[in-house]
């Protein structure tokens, strides 16, 4: 994971990298539609921080907002009771543009990689109107067994809701 | 506390181990030591999710928490009126093991790379004692001027606050 | 305000107290359509505490969501800039039903009493498709100057769409 | 901080001072010696909000994080596998002053009331070296069966540590 934002030390917010997300040689655009799900988000009056926009900690939260409601909604995923149960290993946001109360978020979600027990979403929020990401970002799921929390196989209706979010590119 | 995902069977991601963070060749280890600055931070009730441990945003809040009580602690940094503001333009963590309120939590932590305008801290989040990190992280801020919000130079107090928690390494 | 929950000792989610609020020898009733103004809200996965359900202090977080909203996009305040702002001085909430993501609550509000600097403003909370409150609360704003916190005359957009959402009754 | 709400012109709302709680004709201070229990809690970067200072839902997180720290270090409650769990049915706050990361505060905590299945704490928040409370209120905890949801007798080990803090008083 080549993880060093070294090209952000003088240019912070530099959209070249805000847009695309270089993977594995391949690159995957950053726009709305290359997120095959998309859901609002509402902001609230709590987000924002001493400096008027919402805080970076409340980017991951709109993240497992997304993530958890499509697992519950197209996946069955029980939160509450369900033996299988999806804990964050990893995860990374890029800040490319302000967001902030009241605004209404668009977060687009897709699948990067899935594996055996773990997946690998990729996030993008946008302001409305815009078409550049405001935040892009990544988060792995490894889901384990509720009881013991070792790795599991994803079970099927899972694996059929995360498969239908893969979005696989051929070359950049 | 076996549970770690970290350790699951297929490691499907490239990574290191969570006691290492690679940089430009060298390695760094994340043990307490490591971090020239460490600070309690204490969990509250409304951290822990339905899973029962501190929700994966919320060390988000901590590594912001720690960076920014060094940077008006040491820095002279002023949240509310001063000409200059660090904001976020990237963040990372990786989740080793599981914490949760009611635990007290040791937060390390160093930087990694001092620009111009920004800087990008390293943090490692411990339970006590531990010589392992529940959790690994980076976070890059940039400085920018309040009303512009354009990237500015690190003023002078904060720059030597910053300095002094510069880790250089020589090799891995 | 008679704020002793004595009857709630042992019924406590009493649904008697949860449907009226007493307020000067009036009653009025909780249901949603004693709301003039509604507005869906969004639970996120971070509301839910370890017992499964939106946690006790985020349903205050929904109450100045939907107040601010109705300041900003009706009345005009200006949060980031204005010479007015409102300042929470007080707040209640009396829980009847337990909340939780991923449901969409729908947010009820009123203003039960509208001073020279000041405002009391009355709300509910709605799981989808039930009448009866699974929240109720009350929640007072005080108008201050931005620059030295002193009460000052609510301006006269801010009057105006506050007025729009007093509801008055005449006896119980 | 002169600029307290409570003292404003006005008076619009029947209350007693921030320093005092009635309660069945009887006053007890709200000063630090009046709370039994006291706890530092510290402040987060996240807490503070657009106005500077921090959000009046997290007083509330301040409430259940010294409430839940007494009862499952001092009553051996464990939230996590517990028969008995305590559920929030109501909560207040009055908010007399100001609080901001990156302050220390000390939280006072006493039982105003100890039923068969609910309890009744009085809270004071404090700033350091202050002996008026920033912030007064109060929380009924039910303690319920966790399956079945319905109030339970307050087992024997979480009945004692709440008796230990309740204060009583015989006039005011």
């Amino acid at each position: 994971m080549p993880d060093l934002p070294g090209t952000c030390a003088e240019r912070p917010f530099a959209r070249t990298t805000a847009q695309t997300a270089t993977r594995r040689g391949t690159k995957l655009a950053a726009v709305r539609d290359a997120y095959p799900h998309r859901l609002e988000l509402q902001t609230r009056w709590a987000d924002n921080d001493v400096y008027g926009h919402v805080n970076n900690a409340h980017y991951y939260v709109f993240f497992d907002t997304v993530i958890n409601r499509w697992l519950i909604e197209q996946g069955g995923l029980d939160i509450h009771g369900g033996s299988v149960i999806g804990v964050c290993a990893e995860s990374h946001c890029r800040y490319a543009a302000p967001l902030g109360f009241p605004q209404t978020i668009e977060a687009g979600l897709r699948v990067g990689r899935l594996g055996r027990s773990s997946v690998r979403y990729e996030l993008g929020l946008f302001a409305e109107r815009t078409e550049e990401p405001a935040a892009t970002g990544w988060f792995v799921h490894v889901f384990v067994n509720r009881a013991s929390r070792r790795p599991t196989q994803i079970p099927e209706p899972l694996r059929a809701a995360l498969e239908r979010l893969v979005t696989t590119t051929e070359s950049g």
